[in-house]
């Protein structure tokens, strides 16, 4: 799949920009040699870095949207923000993916509204990678929805299953409603209604998935509304963090311990890299006209590089298009049914 | 509050019933010697230990239900089962409080169903300690309504903030509404609208919290729908146990990760005590009259023995009447006043 790809980044997107972006930027270019990026930002900042690495265009934008700031009034008042050029230049064809670690509400409002919905698609919607140990589930939508109708929930499940198959490589995702409990007639009414909507419409659905279900990957998709979503998906990361820094104070706590803590240190290093959200870089905007990849605020350089060649990596998988086909009803490439490429 | 008080206790409740639940009345007798217990059960379960036992009292009961059983109907249907008698002896003062480690729908519909509902609560609801390392937190609903109105997440609340105050002696707590941002504008329709209402109503609002919040301790009482509430609570005891298993699979994968393993076995087994939901015994099902409180099936004889102490200490401190008093407007007891007593 070396196909030359374009993708815009946001220069100043994230906690730690621009820097880390740049470092991120750098080194997603020196591994995907036919990558090229468009750097959006502060000509003082895109400029130089362009000038000094092959295949990075500078392509100046003089606003910066916020992280406080309200994600659609941002996007429609802030036309020269680095999210927004970012996004028009996929619009206009002159790049076929964006990705920033910028506010995730902008990156979404941008995306929705400045590349436009999939013909067909109801609400674009987020989707994540829940880094389980034990192996990746795509959760959506984690938050771009707070208030669906239960038949979002079936285009959800049909988009999250086409990213898990094409971009992690799982072979027959099989998808679950987030619910409280197993059995069908479980769950609120929403619950239900969206139960019965994937249970007819939903070809690799599989049934309700629990709370204790997701970390543990007993399913590969995990569909829900964004409110639960977004609650979920920040209770999995606020559990582990809470739980390895207590686990920390418990191996710092004597000399003896420390000594026995070197012991496991290399094993529990790669637990923290298997359980990190840096590992897979970024959540996809899902159902909208190119790829939109947003990261976590707080991503470092490595975070970025992953983000970086998810976004290019989408675009050569030609999700966009199978999502399109999926929605519009034409089933050449939906999930299970191996299709194009 | 060497109070003398009467409580029923469910013998056929849990996965590992009767042994463990015997076991655990056992070691609550003998802990506190101002409790009576009736326990309900089979004859030839519930005989010969109350026989053997002061202050136990046996109650034949004839029938069981089963986790799988619809909840409703079986309590309609089931009117000798140890879980609709125990509640009945509630109902007709035999006792004051009710323990189960059984089907937690059984039991919420029998508690609400056969105990009643205190006038002037809309709806009853679960709440539970999360375990958390930091300090314990109340949540609320965690399961007995799917479906709620904003204007009932006021009185799960109210509820559980008088559970926070008077069961886990937390001064003055803290009360946040689970949604997915800090800013009073965030949030579904549903959670804006609650929101408001929890800003002109509870006293002890202190704004939204995220789901990185719950375990982080961020807040003493966590207020959210039953659903979100019961997704959450499972995500949050499904995050730890993967971890937990996981880091044990590090710990065990050479000789000299085992003997480093060894010099934190102590702590590790005292923070897995410390989030553990063994600790608290069960969750209180509030807005009833009477104590109903609810084992995890899987409890332990440790569990069993806690859930029965908390359900003798949940009669002493008066948490129905004080709940009947704030329900009604009456401020007497309402958390932070002081009151009664």
């Amino acid at each position: 799949m070396p196909d030359k790809v374009t993708i815009t980044v946001d220069a100043m997107g994230g906690d730690n920009a621009p820097a880390v972006v740049l470092e991120g930027v750098a080194d997603a270019l020196s591994t995907d040699s036919d990558l090229t990026v468009i750097l959006c930002g502060p000509a003082e900042v895109v400029e130089p870095f362009a000038s000094q690495h092959e295949r990075c265009i500078a392509q100046p934008a003089t606003e910066i949207i916020g992280m406080a700031e309200h994600p659609a009034n941002a996007v429609r008042k802030k036309k020269d923000s680095s999210i927004v050029v970012g996004c028009r230049l996929v619009k206009e064809d002159a790049a076929q993916g964006f990705f920033s670690a910028g506010s995730t509400g902008a990156c979404l409002a941008a995306g929705t509204l400045v590349m436009g919905r999939i013909k067909g698609i109801a609400r674009p919607a987020l989707a994540t990678v829940i880094p389980s140990p034990v192996r990746p589930v795509v959760m959506c939508d984690v938050g771009a929805n707070a208030d669906c109708k239960p038949e979002y929930l079936v285009q959800f499940g049909r988009m999250a299953s086409v990213y898990a198959e094409r971009i992690l490589g799982i072979e027959n995702p099989r998808a679950a409603l987030l619910n409280i409990g197993e059995e069908d007639t479980k769950g609120s009414q929403f619950a239900q209604e969206a139960h019965e909507l994937l249970k007819e419409q939903l070809p690799n659905f599989a049934g309700n998935a629990e709370g204790g279900d997701i970390l543990a990957a007993t399913y590969d998709v995990i569909v829900t509304d964004g409110f639960t979503g977004n609650v979920c998906l920040k209770t999995i990361e606020g559990t582990s963090k809470v739980l390895f820094k207590t686990l920390k104070d418990v191996m710092m706590a004597t000399p003896v311990t420390k000594l026995g803590a070197l012991t496991i240190k290399g094993g529990l290093k790669q637990l923290m890299a298997q359980v990190s959200p840096d590992t897979y870089g970024g959540a996809p905007l899902l159902g909208v006209k190119g790829a939109c990849i947003v990261g976590h605020g707080s991503s470092s350089a490595y975070a970025i590089k992953s983000g970086v060649l998810t976004t290019a990596n989408f675009v050569r998988a030609g999700i966009t298009d199978i999502i399109a086909q999926t929605a519009t009803g034409v089933q050449a490439g939906a999930p299970g049914n191996g299709g194009q490429e």
